[in-house]
């Protein structure tokens, strides 16, 4: 299933971009010097974060960074956007509203291309509306900082490049457990994975570790034995029994198909 | 052990006063028209608090209300304050800062008759700090929508009327996973409750249900597998294996003892 492919750097959002540079830099390193495009499809006012982010990875060792932005859907073919992948070592995807993400990208030349370069041992980073995109189906909008209702959790398919996992960011910041859980409960094959700020997880094959300075959230519903979410009323609060659920920081690791957590060996650490 | 012993019902704070005032009526049937005495201890400002739970308490059918306040501890022995819980049938402790709580009527006169009153079948409430005070030990101060970090939880003994239970409240409203599975982490004896506003439970003997619009988190550390909390630093993020969490909601019950959710038949639902 790894062959070939690239690294995941999926961040929570709010990567520090003054002091450590930890999450960044682990992005810069994993481009071994190449080209970086940055994708701000997310966005529906772009300007401004080509220059923020060339600024945030001054003196990182990236080479090129370029800008990639589709405004409508119909452009997602376009030659010239087509070609601003040509040799590059990697995409960001910026923040935004991750609807925008795939519903501009979903099924076009230029999501095609993105996908090509990551088989091809490329790397593909995303934070916040770029993180939650990368989810197999993704968490559109739903409760933060209140009780879970069944029925407030809007879902889409995303970009399918981990499958089997809910990735939700600004985890910790925006108390999100609730939704995750949510989430999670609709369906358990599915683990729910949530990112604090400045922290992310860099996925390599079937496994991931932690990087930055917060903490990621996963939820493993595999021994729920019940909860209300299919026969209860949309406004109900959510109930659940038995969710496991690991708290990870910088040095833990897990491993996605036996869903066990482990603890980096120093010499494991990367980043 | 639960002998003639009266109810708890510790409430998540912002308990609803003007709609179905589902929490407040569970209060008030637990008094069985008795007199209540509210316990502003937990305020430095208490002026205005009785007028308003006397407003809110209207139509439940609740006898008398009267304010219990103690400024100092040095006053927590005054005959006449003692002479207010005379034939209450239960005392009520507002929300403000449980250190208040605890450092004013910790092992006084006063805590010594409320506590004799609990014993001997009266109801004891608490919403907020109130909450957080019935814990054997409980949180003061930690971090809320944030990463949690291991040195930032604040913890002091509380009233111990739950013993082995860490207490939280505004629980999905202020985004306090981190704190309380940074607390249980500490002592995996001890179960964490976080309740949401608007929500409560009430507890009879080694049970309680849940009552009000919200959730309750219960996390149960029995079998954490490694956590990060003695060995690290105390700036860093927790990491903890294999908690298991119960989201719980009205309808719902759990047994303390054998640390088990179950879901109320209609039959046994009160409130």
């Amino acid at each position: 299933m790894t062959t070939g492919r690239g690294p995941l750097i999926i961040i929570g959002g709010h990567e520090d971009r003054e002091g450590d540079r930890v999450v960044l830099r682990a992005v810069a390193d994993a481009l071994h010097g190449g080209k970086l495009v940055l994708a701000t499809v997310a966005s529906h006012r772009h300007e401004g974060y080509l220059s923020a982010y060339q600024a945030a990875f001054a003196g990182l060792g990236v080479g090129e960074i370029v800008e990639l932005y589709v405004a409508e859907r119909e452009d997602a073919d376009d030659a010239e956007t087509l070609a601003l992948l040509d040799g590059a070592a990697g995409v960001f995807f910026s923040g935004g509203d991750q609807l925008r993400i795939t519903a501009t990208l979903g099924h076009t030349p230029v999501e095609a291309r993105i996908r090509e370069l990551w088989e091809g041992g490329g790397l593909l980073a995303g934070t916040s509306a770029g993180a939650s995109a990368m989810s197999g189906t993704m968490i559109v909008q739903g409760p933060s900082t209140e009780t879970h209702r069944i029925g407030d959790l809007q879902m889409a398919p995303g970009l399918g490049l981990v499958p089997d996992v809910i990735l939700d960011q600004h985890f910790a910041e925006r108390g999100r457990i609730g939704r995750l859980l949510g989430a999670v409960a609709q369906n358990p094959r599915v683990l729910g994975v949530g990112i604090d700020e400045d922290t992310a997880i860099l996925v390599q094959g079937d496994r991931f570790q932690v990087l930055g300075s917060g903490g990621v959230y996963v939820a493993d519903g595999a021994d729920i034995t019940r909860s209300n979410i299919a026969e209860a009323k949309a406004d109900s609060a959510l109930s659940l029994f038995d969710a496991r659920l690991h708290l990870l920081s910088a040095g833990d690791a897990f491993d996605l198909v036996s869903r066990r957590p482990t603890r980096l060996s120093e010499a494991d650490e990367e980043g």
